[in-house]
């Protein structure tokens, strides 16, 4: 299925559980696509540089999903392949106490790359829709009752909107990333990260809990995708149940994604093309 | 004039011109005025007291003004009567190339308060209309083309409103003043400041520059004013030619602010309560 069908926009709605988890027709493909995979992310590099030397624009790629669905060792394989000065990764972990007193997008705007990069989000500002709907943790905030209203949701849903057309204004592109792993393959991930030690950093029992939520995330992932996917700012909701095929469709979004934003080499400043003969002929004689 | 003859909440327009510069009627009553401004920045001690806590709410005061308007003066003398632990002041000079490279609202968010303090914001969010607009400064910016649209002003003041808004709804209120100096006042007082030794760090002759803008600077406050002046984050126009007189109103408009806001100490958390009789009984045993 092309990465197209994977794609919201807001003009049609997500049906979580319509969603393929798996390769589908494609999992017979799988040598040719994890060959584009590696070609895709050469071509991305390239204009990668193109964006950096340009600086007029920056990229922000927003990864949401449930636990054990491959987000860590998604970015490690696709990512890696960029260059690093101009490439940012966040990891966006359970809000301290100096984050929970602010905002909860202050922490967000801190890292918002400056224009010419490419900035990774590891989990995100979603989380602020889907773990505190889900546990109810707004009710324990510190916060103005009058801000804990009854669509304090959809508010929250209408401020990510004005918030990411404000980063487009601004030359900042989100593009937003669901992986979408089945129940099934999740219970296996986890009993691999119980039984070898190699995995045993990546094992929280508390991760369970969530696990037992998993139709509370169903609608809180599909609430906050319908509501916030936009054509400026983009849901992708991928199936992550085979790695090599998450990664074939991201690098494919990310080579989409760069090549709609067209960056260019900036032209020489006329100032500085003047002097080029000079500064030719200072160094041909020893200069 | 009562001090919401000076409030802008967006249902009426504002007109500059129309404005008054100096304390008018209010003149006559400056001994009495300047009393009530030490009480009213006594009693909004006590409520910043209690904002900080409750921890529940915060607020920024953004301050505005042609140079010479007296806003340093305004900040140390009105806000030294508040606790500088719940307290914050922010001066935002023009922006550094790292600043630069980012979203306009990058260093502001950094700025924000926590919940529980108060920040007073020299300078604001509102530089990127007023100066980058009077000059152009948006065209020399390094920003994807797509961004530098004909009505790019007009979708900052959006912008302002979206991000204004987001802020009232997660706890944090945003007020907005202009320190309204006339031009004969700033005149007077770039005079003292090039003949009077002590306040030559005050002076810097590029200000003659601004000084000449003076309409165009009119046009952007006024538009910009306009544009922004809601219910929840109002602004007010405050007279700036007579110093006592502006400290009085905004020593007012901090006190109506806060008892609006009515902060409340949070009380104890039951659990807590349950245990004082022990705590007591082993304090008085000498514990």
């Amino acid at each position: 299925m092309p990465l197209k069908d994977y794609r919201f926009e807001g003009d049609t709605r997500l049906h979580i559980k319509q969603m393929p988890t798996g390769a589908g027709e494609d999992a017979g493909r799988k040598a040719e696509l994890v060959q584009l995979t590696g070609e895709n992310i050469a071509r991305a590099a390239l204009l990668q540089e193109k964006l950096y030397a340009a600086g007029r624009e920056g990229l922000v790629i927003a990864i949401q999903a449930r636990d054990a669905a491959g987000k860590d060792s998604l970015i490690k394989k696709v990512f890696s392949g960029l260059n690093p000065a101009a490439l940012e990764v966040h990891s966006f972990k359970s809000p301290n106490s100096t984050e929970l007193s602010h905002d909860y997008l202050w922490r967000i705007n801190q890292a918002l790359p400056p224009r010419g990069k490419i900035a990774v989000f590891n989990r995100s500002q979603y989380e602020d829709v889907l773990i505190v709907r889900v546990h109810h943790m707004e009710k324990g905030y510190k916060l103005a009752s009058r801000c804990l209203t009854e669509d304090f949701f959809e508010r929250r849903y209408d401020q990510l909107r004005h918030w990411e057309d404000y980063l487009w204004e601004n030359g900042i592109r989100m593009v937003k990333l669901f992986l979408n792993v089945s129940r099934e393959e999740q219970k296996q991930r986890f009993i691999e990260r119980m039984e070898r030690e190699e995995k045993h950093w990546k094992l929280s029992t508390a991760d369970m809990k969530e696990r037992a939520a998993w139709d509370a995330y169903d609608e809180a992932f599909e609430d906050a995708i319908n509501a916030t996917a936009t054509r400026r700012s983009p849901w992708y909701v991928l199936p992550a149940d085979n790695k090599w095929y998450t990664r074939y469709l991201t690098s494919q979004l990310l080579l989409d994604t760069l090549e709609d934003m067209a960056p260019e080499y900036p032209p020489l400043d006329p100032a500085e093309a003047a002097k080029i003969p000079q500064c030719m002929e200072q160094l041909e004689n020893g200069g």
